[in-house]
């Protein structure tokens, strides 16, 4: 399980932080001209581009793109750990990998996404077929099953996704992020898989020991039950049901509004709609809705209700119930939505030891989409599913700013031994040894010169964590011994060449 | 390491490998307007989509875009095998990982592929930056590293880079596809880095086990000599190399005629390259170019040829000479290398075992290029800069049909206990008893049934490879002891319920 302690064991290992901000080089062409003419030896390829830039053209802008970024070494390393974190309880949980391309058909996305569709990206028309970045995990999942006839998976998949929003990096919102999504497809016994979806995000949620969280539950036959009972016309639901999603950012007055002004809605239904969605609560709130007069009548609204009185029991069962809610204004902004839908937001008080509190809203979601996969399918056969994603992007946000808040730092590599010499003239004896360590599986480093001094190989093990040195200057190669040494606590040790590689593995065992 | 022979150690495992042909699907609106209306509950956006199809809008092709795929979980599966084979090699090195994004500013891309440029993929203009998406990792790691001003890195990156190519997916040539690379910028002593590059090719190809191989190494110096004693002059180095390039897909006649027909060279000049890049060899052969009375007179070959004796000298210690071959009809097509190049070529002879022989070129490549980070800098400060990318997805390619030719099947999942019961109405018994496993960091799985045969339960067990199960019956339960099977042997013991996870830990130990 990821921990932040731990990951600071080998400290003082990392190379300063590189400055990730934005260098415009943009109309520096003075400087660049000057600078570029003693270019050298490379003759065409320079002269071609010192001609381009005399041209009038300029040097590149140095950034990513917009709301995109790169990752220096020590965001890669605490990704990597955070990912195999997440992917491993989706393993635990039985599931098996899937890739799908980053490029969609164009039309494979269209009409999936309600408001969304506006913030994807498109591809240039080069020429053949009109392609999309694909905008989530789930379509081109529903895509796969239908195009192979699957009717039944368990499946992860982590990968990109692209939106065109507006980025708001320090929150973790970004134009590119990684999606963590797990989901089960096929036609099950109710609620079983729904509740197993639960129990993964309260596990991914408390391994990583993010503080306090507390994952929402609601369903969008119970919400179109309510809607129903309001009043609102069917082809209403779902612009209701993404105006209702705007609760946990806006007060239910502005919400309110936007369902009279912009969606239509009588002052009536909208107010009858908020005595509703501002309920919450357990099984209580369960029993008290199945005895509601009007939700207690309508025929979706009581399939919601039962069905949500099911998980609750099979989340007792899991044990986890202290972390769920059961909350009427949770909507998910998404179109294909069917049922049960859930989202986890961590609370706020956790985050007092940082210096500046966190917010970040939902760090998982998901629901049961049991018409997706049907749109794909030329009968229109259906294969019900139910998936969570984890928002990997804002918990790695969370985990950024405490380790930087900490002071801490991760070893970005993992090296185990650095292979030194204390004299000149041995850079043979170097390259021989380390291609034995190579040869035998063990991570080796040696620095790439000649002679180096041998405080400045020491001093790279110390800079970057390599716990073992091995040496071989001309006393140990007369001797047929390597120089064993300790970097933390200094202690060096001859061992007989033969048996170095039993000894560094016996060193290193945990 | 990565062996073909142990994948199947569990085998029995894999579902049936879906036909991924595409299911064209366009001009069916018939059955599908006929089989949509039944769609039953869900109300709005069902009509909005039958509305639209109603209105002359189709289903959507099922296929993934030209060039691309998907990867079925048994694909998923040796894929990362796969990849963490290079990596593990990679870190064996001592390289940090970054991560950039798919996309870059068109502007960062355009002139550093020479006759590539017209492979990039463009987005559409959609308000804002001009984008593409990345066509290797070298030229954002060359970006990466002028933009945060490092000049010391070792660094590898394993992802997606885009080619708008003509896709020959048999011999693994796709529009999306997988690069792994490990480079070494920075300052050091000549062909140090540069010789580790080399051996990781070596350590990578071993380990795979993918047949004999052999590394041809040239430099563009030496290339550059050639061309220069050979009267062509200096502006057509770079488009002499990019047609010596095609020499291992056609033969020198057809080079030549290239070279005299579009490239304008003289045919007295043609031939006496025709010399020089038809010879290959070793040691020898670089001491007989040092003798060469042209070259030797000619100051860039003359280094170049200088290096790759030192280059040699360290393959030597490395002992990995006889998989060697310096050959100088090796160019290379992109623009920006400099000094050393090389390229793995798997030899025919060992896919004789295969139904059909493969042509899978070259598997591995790279090279020096020491002008590329500059071509970034404001003040073109230099960063020199060695590396090499694997061809992950012809390797993938060759061990995905010797896969297949052998009748061997990879598990796809890691469940290692399903959790079943014998009798009815013992749902709660088990999701109690899998969420204890979960819980203490057991792979496990049940049937999303209430009630499921148990014979079917222990199917599945056999269908997908998991070796144990654990049984609770109302026997079971009212001992407070679990019964645990080996799926394999089908030997079942009672262990005390508190004993339980110990025993499955004790059992699963390697």
């Amino acid at each position: 399980m990821l921990r932040l302690g731990p990951f600071a064991a080998a400290a003082r290992c990392l190379p300063a932080r590189p400055r990730l901000g934005p260098l415009c080089l943009a109309g520096n062409r003075g400087s660049f001209a000057r600078s570029w003419l003693p270019a050298g030896d490379r003759g065409a390829l320079y002269r071609q581009v010192r001609a381009a830039a005399a041209g009038g053209e300029r040097l590149p802008v140095l950034k990513t793109p917009k709301g995109t970024r790169d990752h220096a070494p020590a965001q890669a390393a605490l990704r990597e750990r955070l990912l195999s974190a997440v992917v491993s309880c989706f393993k635990r949980h039985g599931a098996a990998a899937i890739d799908t391309p980053v490029l969609e058909l164009r039309e494979t996305l269209v009409g999936k996404y309600g408001e969304g569709a506006k913030l994807i990206y498109e591809l240039k028309d080069q020429g053949g077929e009109l392609l999309a970045l694909r905008y989530d995990l789930t379509v081109p999942f529903a895509r796969y099953l239908a195009m192979n006839k699957i009717t039944k998976m368990k499946r992860y998949h982590v990968a990109k996704v692209y939106r065109r929003d507006n980025p708001a990096t320090t929150r973790g919102r970004y134009r590119e992020f990684y999606q963590c999504d797990f989901d089960i497809a096929g036609q099950f016994d109710p609620m079983i898989p729904d509740a197993e979806c639960l129990k993964i995000v309260h596990e991914i949620l408390s391994d990583l020991q993010l503080g306090d969280f507390v994952i929402k539950v609601n369903d969008r036959r119970i919400l179109n039950g309510v809607f129903d009972v309001c009043g609102v016309p069917e082809s209403q639901f779902i612009p209701a049901c993404c105006t209702i999603d705007k609760l946990d950012k806006i007060p239910w007055e502005e919400v309110r509004s936007e369902m009279v002004g912009e969606k239509g809605l009588s002052p009536e239904a909208a107010d009858r709609i908020g005595e509703y969605v501002q309920l919450h609560g357990g099984l209580d709130l369960i029993e008290q809705l199945l005895q509601d007069p009007q939700l207690s009548q309508n025929k979706v609204a009581k399939e919601g209700l039962g069905d949500m009185k099911l998980l609750f029991e099979y989340l007792t069962l899991f044990g986890i119930t202290g972390k769920i809610s059961f909350d009427l204004s949770l909507a998910r902004g998404l179109d294909y939505y069917t049922g049960v839908i859930f989202e986890a937001v961590l609370l706020q008080q956790d985050h007092e030891h940082l210096e500046e509190p966190l917010s970040v809203g939902s760090v998982a979601g998901g629901g049961r989409y049991d018409g997706l996969v049907g749109m794909f399918d030329a009968k229109g056969r259906k294969v019900p599913c139910v998936g969570v994603s984890i928002g990997i992007e804002r918990i790695f946000s969370i985990l950024e700013q405490r380790l930087e808040a900490s002071g801490e730092k991760l070893r970005t590599t993992e090296t185990q031994v650095l292979v030194a010499t204390p004299q000149k003239h041995l850079l043979a004896a170097r390259m021989k040894l380390i291609s034995e360590l190579w040869d035998a599986g063990i991570k080796a480093e040696m620095l790439y010169k000649k002679d180096p001094k041998l405080l400045k190989q020491l001093q790279y093990c110390e800079d970057t964590g390599i716990p073992l040195a091995a040496i071989v200057g001309e006393q140990e190669l007369a001797d047929g011994v390597v120089k064993l040494r300790d970097v933390a606590t200094r202690k060096e040790v001859d061992i007989p060449r033969e048996k170095l590689i039993d000894e560094i593995r016996r060193r290193l065992e945990p």
